[in-house]
């Protein structure tokens, strides 16, 4: 497949900057692109980059310095590539491809599956489970009993959801991933742990994507919830009745404890812990490998373990870099303070 | 179904308080419940919720306050209501729900399954695996060859047991995790990593529940062993030859290197890490996102990374926080006795 | 399966200590062997427990005190006790131990297998999946379209490789880790994050382990890719365009954020995370839980979170425990210079 500039750039509502008649066969980034792709510059702090790259053409911002090589001129060149890397995309999409049920799947006769539904070989959907029109379930997955799943979502192979949760449109679930798990709960009764019966179930609302490997634990009852247009990154877990809100962003191998609720817009970075019935409020940040005690109000950022507001962590983090010359200061002075006191009264 | 508070209260030896005619349908939390549904308040905590409750009626303790609404009085609400809930549970319970092998599971000739074993669709059991009577295998576990199992366990989907591994009676394992994994262990000559063979297993007891997508490495020698009723949560991983004593309770992402030692009824709380050959005493204690780096006494309670007795961590923490006056205290002392220093000498 | 002591010596190139006679039947460690096992003492920190062991014989260097059972003298006990272990290696390797499809699994057509391949139960190979000779796919495995894997790979149960990947020879991975997961990244317009397509790969070369439940983003454009011989433990996280050096070594649960570059030979600790676009130099250290924020060059060593110098976080470690005391010191200073004003000037 190949395409001038010219026609990528009238695909995306941008101005050609140098010979708009140059051939492009694939899209890459800065540093691998050869003379036959288009690369982009979306950060201006990789300015320094563009000099060297081999690409045969960028996609860049107005405000960009002009380049040596043909580019397509746009308000926002993130998005300009993102459309340009659709237009290169593989033409053979991740299995399964075409639908219908693969003759090894097995499929509950009371499982309902909506038109252009496809499933993967040796998948296995259960008893009542509901599945919308065009949703594709790869191979080696499990769908539980009483599932209810709506349309084109793209579930990837050995991802498990139990029995009656809940999955809205258009979600994304990558390989790996455990929904409605039991949660962790127990009544200790002298030497023996209890388990407390996990009634309850996840629900996903729409446009929700979650990684490789995570794991929804059910709500004891109720239900663990995210909401739409979430995203989680691999390895997150959601202890039972977690909340998280909508448009959230969740970075690689957080955890939240039971019955916590992340605000509409939140953001935790990378191995963030959060600890049980706590609230993080809308926009609230968490900063990578923090840990929460406490709640998190809107808009504010969060930083260390335990967690403090981000500036009083940077300052307490500064201050201890200090304290070995404060020590020093301290033994000068009481060296000074002694001396002062041998001098003779008057 | 449903039932009158009056049953309900029979049933788990408590007062009625109210009317015990009102009729049940269903279990649920403080929050969500509505007029059919019994919630309970265990902690008291949350007494100011329980005036907000839709609840039809409430489980509580003989300390709680007397609630508005028709109430079951016990000495502990939170095994009553487990005995409610599963009153309340589900009818359909996880698939397999019938004992017996689906036709699409795999199970090789010298395997043993007791009386009452369920596999589920698309499962593999190799060859001289034993699976005790009772035990249900889900969909798309795979349970490696000479496994021994015991009686009445679930696995979950997407299990794997690797081969020789040795699971107890009564015990649950859930979605994706992987028992027997290879330890990670290597022999590093000149530039090269040799592999160090893990020929040891993995051993689980009686009565021990291990959650989703955790991963317990087999010994390189001999066994990693759980013992007896301990817990485990998502996401945990123990390296090989790890030993976690009975009724242990280990939070999720806790990750533990080869060859430590966790006592019995040990706690550790979320994404919390232990060394390599370290041992935690009995009842020991390390909060959530700690890092072990020495032994932990029987009993302590430790903190922070690196991990110290908890008064000792929280006691730092504190001191750090007043760091930047003690700054200020002393440019104001270095002042002073700068002009104490001027002074005339008598 | 037994061995005399002088055979077993023999096959390593080691001396006799004692009687090479004695019947050796397996080998185990020092803690838990029997007198037919063969032992070994590494380091030479544990020599106390030689004293304890009721093993039949022990492996140990020139170096290690003499013992009062028979011994084989190496020069590195590490290494011989591999090939004497190697001797001792289960009869029944991990299944699937017979090449051939088993019948149950899901090739495509257009699947190429080399001689000597085995492909478990309930397995699927997508089309043009292409998988070298003497490869064993172990059961309930998926292998996407366009894979190509080397030879002598051993994939076990629940591995997902997706579409276009590519493994060197030799590979080893462990259940349920899933290679070339879509990579975290969205462009956010107003209040959408819109999916940035990952058309990447993920590329594993030669002699690389990979644990259990890890998971390896695909790239956006180009490749995350693992270099030869870099060994990774259980639940590593990999984000898009990640580079891991040549035998560079992670322990479990560590985390890389995207684009960031492992030095060849570098070692990172359990639970490290290291930040987006970062570099670690060659034979770089991050110690266990560490949180990388900025470079970290060649050959150094970087603890804490913020990672510093490791000399650096020591130092402040040790001097915020010095702050309580510092408190006390400043307070008595004060009194002292409050007297000494009080004085009469001359």
């Amino acid at each position: 497949m190949e395409r001038t500039l010219e026609e990528l750039a009238r695909r995306v509502g941008g101005t050609v900057f140098g010979d708009g008649a140059v051939l492009i066969r694939g899209v890459c980034g800065l540093e691998d692109a050869g003379p036959d792709d288009i690369t982009f510059l979306a950060n201006p702090r990789y300015a320094s980059k563009l000099a060297q790259t081999r690409a045969g053409a960028v996609v860049l911002s107005e405000q960009a310095p002009k380049p040596a090589i043909p580019a397509i001129v746009v308000k926002d060149p993130n998005f300009a590539f993102i459309a340009i890397a659709k237009e290169f995309a593989p033409a053979a999409p991740a299995a399964p491809a075409s639908p219908g049920v693969h003759p090894s799947a097995v499929v509950a006769a009371t499982a309902r599956l909506g038109p252009g539904v496809s499933v993967g070989p040796n998948a296995v959907i259960e008893e009542e489970a509901s599945i919308g029109e065009g949703t594709r379930v790869h191979a080696l997955t499990y769908i539980g009993p009483h599932v209810k799943m709506g349309r084109e979502c793209v579930i990837y192979p050995h991802v498990s959801i139990r029995e009656r949760c809940v999955v809205g449109d258009r979600v994304i679930i990558h390989c790996g991933t455990a929904i409605g798990s039991d949660g962790f709960g127990y009544a200790t009764l002298g030497d023996v742990h209890h388990k407390i019966p996990q009634n309850g179930i996840v629900e996903i609302e729409d446009d929700v994507e979650i990684g490789a490997n995570c794991t929804l634990d059910r709500a004891r009852l109720g239900r663990t919830l995210v909401k739409r247009g979430a995203k989680l990154d691999n390895m997150v877990h959601l202890a039972h009745n977690v909340v998280v809100g909508a448009r959230a962003l969740l970075a690689a191998q957080v955890g939240i404890a039971g019955s916590s609720k992340v605000g509409d817009g939140a953001m935790l970075g990378g191995q963030a812990g959060v600890g049980g019935h706590l609230d993080i409020g809308p926009g609230g940040m968490l900063t990578a490998q923090s840990g929460l005690g406490k709640d998190l109000p809107p808009g504010e950022m969060f930083a260390g373990s335990p967690a403090q507001p981000f500036m009083k962590t940077r300052r307490a983090e500064a201050a201890l870099s200090r304290v070995p010359e404060m020590l020093n200061e301290i033994r000068s002075l009481r060296k000074k303070v002694e001396a002062l006191e041998q001098r003779p009264t008057p």
